[in-house]
């Protein structure tokens, strides 16, 4: 059997705090959030690692949704655990603790049923790791994540990644950072040259772009009143756009931005809820229904008439 | 004669500094963008006060786009002058300095063929002149705009202006600021809730948000790497999507969308140029063209297909 799409990220217990409220040592992790958005439309691998004292009923979890777990390595030591908090503006996370532990010596281990995935998920790790998964998977389409963290310490390894892989999903800020220029279009079209074309940039609350060739794409942000915490946001919108792409298994322009769209819904439930309580009891429909009004609210009568 | 559209604005001399080049007294203004974005469809009139030093040609200039300036007085003292600079990030601009000069004491004169103009917009000025202007001129829609410094110093007699007026199109910092909420959602709802119903919320680059009743619309910002200088970006904006509405006379959903697209064209020529060089030479087919760019970076495949 050979799986449709994979993720490599992490897997992880956070304790977040918004202006609504508190909770501690909740399921989290990019890894984590990327594999339920994906579930909606595929049944995607995940590659992590948890501590012993990870609870067995989030693995449990993640296989009710139909993700396959075998490649979340479970090993001595402590769960990677991220401690943060937003406050009025919802849109700035801010750190107070990232405790690594098994993080810190994450050497993926890739079972062998991933190796000729489809799709491959890259989310925000080390390059140097990054790199390693790619000599060890050959999958047919790859996109990776990364943050600043890399950018100011590794932008040489991350350098690499970008050329070996079809495409980055990164935020903005991130963009900015690395293209060193403040247009955001121009960013784009510069990692569109230096990755294998596919450029989608996360904005938050302001949507997505997507660059490729000369194609490009806007997307607005799901217009979403209930923001209770953030947290997950961009990895859900990677799984959702991947895991779409994954059920279809092409990779051309229309249906990236068909999966983008579908990206932006989910990920627009995970932020009503904390940890993945927003996105867990999501059914069908609920995709459906906000994607009948997402088509709404980007339309307007095309007709040009003369000026 | 009566007018279809009548703003009452700045008319400006500006000094720009910006990563690509600095510029001396050179035209600016609200009322001056806003009139020059709406000539490409209605003949405008504007209402202003300028000094004595204000050069004749910038007038001849304007009345070359078929701008209507009776209402721009010439009176004893100096043009209204604003200093500002922005670097990297072209989204922030920063004052100098701003020499209010003739526009200290500024009584708005309305001539009186733009007493019953079928549009009025109140760019951002002191809400009580905002008032008093409500006073005189009875248009049939309205819509305001205003700043920061009105929010903090005038807040009581903004919201008089907002009751009175079909709607506003402020930037949504203004509009989180005014609402007290980080949620650009939630203020949007709330400030379609205080005026007649119509709000637009201009972000710049992220592009615009519609509000009106249960109807919602996102408009991304138009691609744009030549951004040399985005002074006045905002009240292109609104002239280009009050200069289409006046042109066609009606105000329902349909065509505010078709508008605000237009008016985010016009921006999207502004701000590659310093002052108006960026727009002043654009034609009909230039506008088109954006267009039909325009409908092809929000279009998706529509079709829902079962999960």
């Amino acid at each position: 059997m050979s799986f449709d799409l994979v993720s490599v990220g992490t897997v992880a217990l956070d304790s977040i705090k918004t202006p609504f409220g508190v909770v501690d040592n909740v399921l989290g992790g990019s890894g984590t959030y990327f594999s339920l958005a994906a579930s909606f439309f595929t049944k995607p691998g995940v590659v992590s690692v948890v501590g012993k004292d990870f609870p067995e009923k989030h693995l449990d979890f993640l296989r009710e949704r139909e993700i396959d777990v075998e490649g979340i390595e479970k090993t001595d030591g402590k769960t990677f655990h991220w401690e943060g908090y937003y406050e009025n503006d919802m849109n700035c996370a801010h750190t107070t603790k990232t405790d690594l532990n098994v993080l810190a010596t994450f050497k993926p281990k890739i079972p062998k049923k991933y190796r000729k995935c489809k799709f491959l998920f890259l989310a925000n790790i080390d390059p140097d790791i990054q790199l390693k998964v790619l000599e060890e998977v050959k999958p047919k389409y790859c996109l990776c994540d990364t943050m600043n963290y890399w950018i100011n310490s590794k932008k040489e390894a991350l350098t690499e990644v970008f050329k070996k892989v079809e495409g980055m999903i990164i935020n903005e800020g991130e963009a900015r950072q690395y293209c060193e220029t403040p247009n955001l279009i121009k960013a784009g079209n510069m990692l569109s040259e230096i990755s294998r074309g596919v450029v989608i940039l996360k904005k938050g609350e302001h949507g997505a772009l997507f660059f490729k060739d000369d194609d490009f794409f806007a997307a607005p942000g799901f217009p979403t009143v209930n923001v209770l915490d953030p947290t997950g946001a961009g990895d859900s919108f990677a799984g959702g756009t991947l895991g779409h792409l994954a059920k279809h298994g092409v990779f051309d322009t229309q249906t990236i931005k068909k999966s983008i769209v579908m990206g932006s819904i989910i990920a627009s439930y995970v932020v009503e809820g904390f940890s993945v309580d927003g996105v867990k009891n999501k059914r069908q429909q609920d995709i459906q229904e906000r994607y009948d009004i997402f088509k709404k609210i980007v339309a307007f009568d095309h007709e040009y008439e003369s000026l």
